[in-house]
Order: structure tokens, then C-alpha cells, then sequence
């Protein structure tokens, strides 16, 4: 076991709670929020319809910030920054990319500087309350400390943490997911095994513990993700899909295990931002790849752990061979062609990889040769 | 999933770093504290005086409260609450007895009133700032909100939950625990085993994840027990053995679950009020029997599951056989015997239990004839 530190204090309301919001924000003293949606789902799913009505009723006063993009973007952020004005604190309603963008704008706001430097390296000084009703279980984004955003310009996508930015509260309600199309259910599924992948593989150490504690989360996602393709409104099974997406990256399966990297996530982040595909679907594609390329020049036991325990396969490229069926099987993408990027292109992507590793701090290990290796693997 | 909520904002520290105590307090602007300890053993193992030296050599004023026992008392907590005066945080320094009388007296000090209203009903109004530095892995006090104090007047052993009670810095390192006598380590582990089980068997819902979380504590608290009693220096297996003692009682195993009960720490709190025993050695000798009681009179799943998943035993009651045994084998007392009480005290003793189970709202359950049977079982 090696030292952590751990804090997280997200207040975390999990059911049918979104009535409570009002309360809550009004109990922080907040009179004004900016709120924070997407394209048309919580529209028409009435959620919107919902909530607006509770914050009228309790005389909270609230500015639109709609449109908010599955990769959210900086220049959408800096138009939440310059509504802000004297809301004082965020409302998002939303999956992890409105959260995402939702951060960069309180913490920008409070901070005074321009959105893109805090993913630049600036440290934020300050930053709005931050409230959320969780409308996807993927990215974790409601119980962390972190916030991914893409500039178009400069086709980067880059990330921050700080703890400033911790949901002052968050609603999980599992209900809430019950409309997502199904494609996007998938995608999460990968988005959450990723996470617990990430740490689980790369890791300095793996206590049993948290061995343990990483492929509970792995097999409860495929469990409770082969149920609901079958019943969608199965909501014993959203609501344990749910907690897997919070444990996945609330900073719990990291405890003690070292330095770890996210090496899959670099490489998604470089696909989205070039062609702008679903980050799940993206990692879908990226995770085998990457997986086959570990073993193969690493063969990291923790491979062939994952192989037996995961999918009850004495051997470790077997393992990753049924990952990838199972990924097959739920619809997921696992080839860069089912994303629609051109083997050509393996060349530009790589580029793309290689620029931002140094801010991964993989620069080391994932220079043009190895990226190229996995694309190509993809 | 039954809906919850969550909140525990305890900053962890864990590793080597008592010595950043100073640096925290002053951080939060604290300079005078109440140091709260035990008897002789951190004095024995030295961490006395590092912590002493760190203080002082940092300016940081304290006030000495030694001498909390392994049943904290209420007269030493009164006594605690007296020496407080201008100082602005509490120190405790040692296992989950010096954490529970340190959460009291800063309760107490902070909300104006006597130490036992608190334990009897009245919600604090404030408390102290609350530090630990621990020395015990066990009880889990260093991350909840939870405290438990003996009247020894009444003969009362009682609790009480405030979110004003949360320690704002717990710094847990295992090397600490390295003098921890074999006892200790033993009582530490059952006790850990008993929060993990109360949840565990009495839940409304067993979600998958939440049967696996806690199997996995369950599995590691033997593993590393096995291993400390073969080879005490196993730093590694107290790192592992002091998460599973945090992650046991912080809510992580009941969320989800619903309602859930503690009849063996009821059952316990008698005799430990009553015979001052110490609480996991009480636990080690409650559990089996209420193991017992429960699966004949509820035939619940979750033991044959238990059997299974911990001891690989196809049937219940060879698996509460093999839990039993295995506390032999490490030196657990498992009967009432082993604790110096007489069986004509059972009476007393249910007497005792029937009289406070209102307080753990288990009166319709834990009646005369039901307390009498289990504690015939033991």
C-alpha cells in the first residue's frame, strides 16, 4: 500500500430527489443560478419542464445556459462564463459533459481568468457552488474533482482537477437515465470500465483490495448492463449502474496503488477532439487495442487477473478476446473504421497524441512508434 | 437500490505523516489544542513525545487529556470538556475510544451543554474542530460521525451521530500500529468483521456491488489478520487491514441497501458496560451466537451466502462453523466463559439489552426470550 490523501465532499442524494433542489440551493443562500443543460433530452424528457418549474415556485431566479455538446466545447463555455453576472452559483442538469463545462464556468467565473487557461496549467483561485442533477451515470464527473473540455480551435482536449470544483451537492437519480437511447447506455457501460481499467492496469501496486474492489465495479457494469439492454426499465440495475459510474472515478479504486496513468483516456481525448465521436465509443475502440499492446510488450499479470476474473478465462489474451466480444455483443464499436476515421489518418491521430502526452505525463512511454502500434491494433 | 444520501468530508492522510499535524492546524488556524490520549502505549512507543515535540516546536499551545480507557468514560469526558477553555481544536491521538470521548468533548464544549445530553437525545449545536492521529485500526471513528460512551453510573454504553462530529483531518498510518498487541490486533479484526456483518445480514436489499464490497472487507480482514499474527511487521497487510477498518464503517457498505440494524454492537454494549470487556473481544463472542439465532429463525440467504463466499461452504451453518473457528484459531474468546461472565448473569445481562434496544430501534425484535436465546448460543 502506498500513502493517498483523500478528500471528497460531495453531498451525494441518490433517488428521487430532485424535487429537493430548491431547499438546497436556497439553505447555500443561493437566490440565482446559472443553469446548465444540453441539446434536447432533458426537454423532452420533462425533466427540464420539472425543474424549472421547482426553482419559479421557491423564487429562484435562474440564467440559461443550454446546448452544451457530448464533448463539450470552450467556446460554449465562455459564453456560460459572460452570462454569470450576479447568479451565484451553477446549476447543471445533465450527464458528465454538462458537468464538465459547468465546472470551467464557476470555476472561471470566481477566478477571473479566460476558461482555457485553467485547463492550460493556471490553478483556479475560487469557484461557484456547484449543483447537479445527474441525468447519465458514465463519467463521474458528479463526485469528482475533475473537468475535460475541448478547444475547436486548436482540436485539444484537455482536462484539470481542483477541488474547488466539487459538486457542492449531487442527485443521482437512477430514473432519470430510464430515457437514454440505448447506444448512450453502452457507451457509459465502456466509459465506466475504463475508468476502473485505467487504474486497475497501470497501477504502481494492486492491494488486493482494491484488485478486488475494481473488478467488482467491472463485473457489476457488464452484469447490469447486459440486464438493461435486455429491460431497459429495469431500475434496480440503473441505480446499481449508477453507484458503479461514481465509485468508477470518486478517487476510491485509486486508494493506495501509487502513481497510475490514463493512457486509453489520452488517446480517446485525441479522437474526439479530431473527429468528435462519443468518448464511450471512442474508448471502446481504444481499450482492446491498448489492452493487446500492454500485455504484449509488458505481460503485466494483471491482465491475465483480469482475464480469469472478468471473463473466467485461464489466459490472458483469451481475456481480452472476450472483452472484446462483450463489447461486440452490447453494440459497442471496436475498430477505428466502425468510428469512420480512415486507417490514413493513424498518422495525424498519432501526431495529435503525441503533442499532448507530456501534459498526460506519458510522453515517455507513448512516443510515435507505440501510439502508431495500437492505433494500427484498432 | 433504496435511495440514500451521503456525506463524509473527512480529509485522509495516510502514511507516514503525523508529521504534518502542526502545519494542518495552523493552517486552519489553530493554535492551542486539547490533546487527547490514551494510557501508557503512545508514550511506550515514543509517538508521545514526536507529537509533543511537533507541537511545541511549531508554537501550537496544547492542553493534556490522557488517560481515556478502552471504554471512554463520561466522568473522564466531563473532565475533558473542563479543560478546554480558550483552546479552539481537539487532538486525539490514539485508537476509536480516544476518537469517540474527543468527538464528545468537542461536541460538548462547543454546544453548552453536559457531555451525556448528547448521548441521550439532544442534537449538538456545534463542535470543535476534531484531528486524529491514529494508532488503532478498527472502529472506523477516524472517518464517520459516529461516537460511543459509557455512563458507568447507569451502566449505559451509548452513541450518537452528528455531522458536526466528522474529524476534519484523520491521519491514518499503519506504521503506527506496529506495537499494537496481538490481542489488540485480534479484538481490532472482529470488530471490523461485526460492522461489516450487521449490514451485511440485517439490510432491507442486497445489491450485488454492496455484497461484494463487503465480502471483499471481510475476506481481506482475515487475510491480513492471518498474516500480521504470523508476521506483525507486515507493513503492507496493515495498510490493507486499516482500509478495510475505514471503509467498514465510513457508510460506503450501506449505500443502497435501506434500513439495517446493530444487534450484535447492542448486545455488546451491554456486556462491555456492564463487565468492561473489551468490544471486539465481546463482538468475537456475540456474533457466532447471533449468527446462529438468525439463520434458524430467519433461514436469511445472505448466511448461506456468507458460508459461500467467505468459506466456500455449500451450507450456512458450516459456514458460521468455519467463522467460528477461524476466531479460535486466531484467539478470539467465542463464549461467554472465555469473557469471566457467569451464566447466571444472563439474566442481568438481557435485562440490560431489553432495557436500551428502544434507543437502537430493535424493541420489536430483541425481546426477552430472543436476547435469553442468543445469549444462551454463546
Amino acid at each position: 500500500m502506498k500513502s493517498f490523501n483523500y478528500y471528497n465532499p460531495v453531498r451525494v442524494l441518490f433517488g428521487d430527489k430532485q424535487k429537493y433542489i430548491a431547499d438546497i440551493l436556497k439553505a447555500d443562500g443561493h437566490s440565482k443560478v446559472l443553469l446548465v443543460y444540453g441539446k434536447n433530452s432533458i426537454k423532452k424528457s420533462g425533466l427540464y419542464d420539472e425543474i424549472r418549474k421547482i426553482l419559479i415556485d421557491a423564487n429562484i431566479k435562474f440564467i440559461e445556459h443550454g446546448g452544451v455538446s457530448s464533448n463539450p466545447t470552450l467556446s460554449h463555455a465562455r459564453e456560460g462564463v459572460l452570462k454569470i453576472k450576479d447568479a451565484t452559483a451553477v446549476l447543471a442538469v445533465g450527464g458528465g459533459s454538462v458537468i464538465d463545462e459547468s465546472k470551467a464556468i464557476a470555476a472561471a467565473a470566481a477566478s477571473e481568468c479566460d476558461v482555457w487557461e485553467l485547463y492550460d496549467g493556471k490553478k483556479p483561485t475560487g469557484a461557484l457552488d456547484l449543483y447537479v442533477i445527474l441525468t447519465i451515470s458514465a463519467t463521474g464527473s458528479e463526485m469528482n474533482s475533475g473537468t475535460v473540455l475541448t478547444n475547436e480551435e486548436t482540436k485539444e482536449k484537455l482536462s484539470f482537477n481542483s477541488p474547488l470544483v466539487y459538486p457542492k451537492v449531487s442527485i443521482i437519480n437512477p430514473a432519470l437515465t430510464l430515457t437514454l437511447p440505448k447506444e448512450y447506455l453502452v457507451y457509459s457501460a465502456v466509459d465506466i470500465i475504463t475508468h476502473v481499467a485505467e487504474v486497475y492496469f497501470t497501477a504502481e501496486e494492486h492491494p488486493k483490495i482494491q484488485n478486488r474492489f475494481c473488478e467488482n465495479i467491472i463485473k457489476s457494469v457488464i452484469k447490469t448492463t447486459d440486464e438493461l439492454l435486455k429491460n431497459p426499465d429495469n431500475i434496480n440495475a440503473r441505480g446499481e449502474f449508477a453507484l458503479c459510474a461514481t465509485w468508477a472515478l470518486n478517487n476510491l479504486t485509486s486508494l493506495g496503488v501509487g502513481e497510475y496513468s490514463f493512457p486509453n483516456h489520452m488517446i480517446e481525448h485525441s479522437l474526439s477532439a479530431i473527429y468528435n465521436v462519443p468518448h464511450g465509443a471512442g474508448l471502446a475502440v481504444v481499450l482492446p487495442a491498448w489492452l493487446k499492446w500492454f500485455y504484449k510488450n509488458t505481460k503485466n499479470p494483471q491482465v491475465k487477473r483480469f482475464a480469469k476474473k472478468i471473463f473466467n478465462e485461464k489466459d490472458a489474451k483469451e481475456g481480452i478476446n472476450a472483452f472484446e466480444k462483450w463489447l461486440q455483443k452490447i453494440g459497442a464499436p471496436t475498430t477505428l473504421k466502425e468510428l469512420g476515421i480512415d486507417r490514413n489518418d493513424i498518422g495525424k491521430i498519432t501526431e495529435n497524441i503525441v503533442k499532448v502526452a507530456p501534459r498526460w505525463g506519458l510522453e515517455n512511454i507513448y512516443k510515435t512508434n507505440v501510439v502508431n502500434e495500437i492505433l494500427n491494433l484498432a
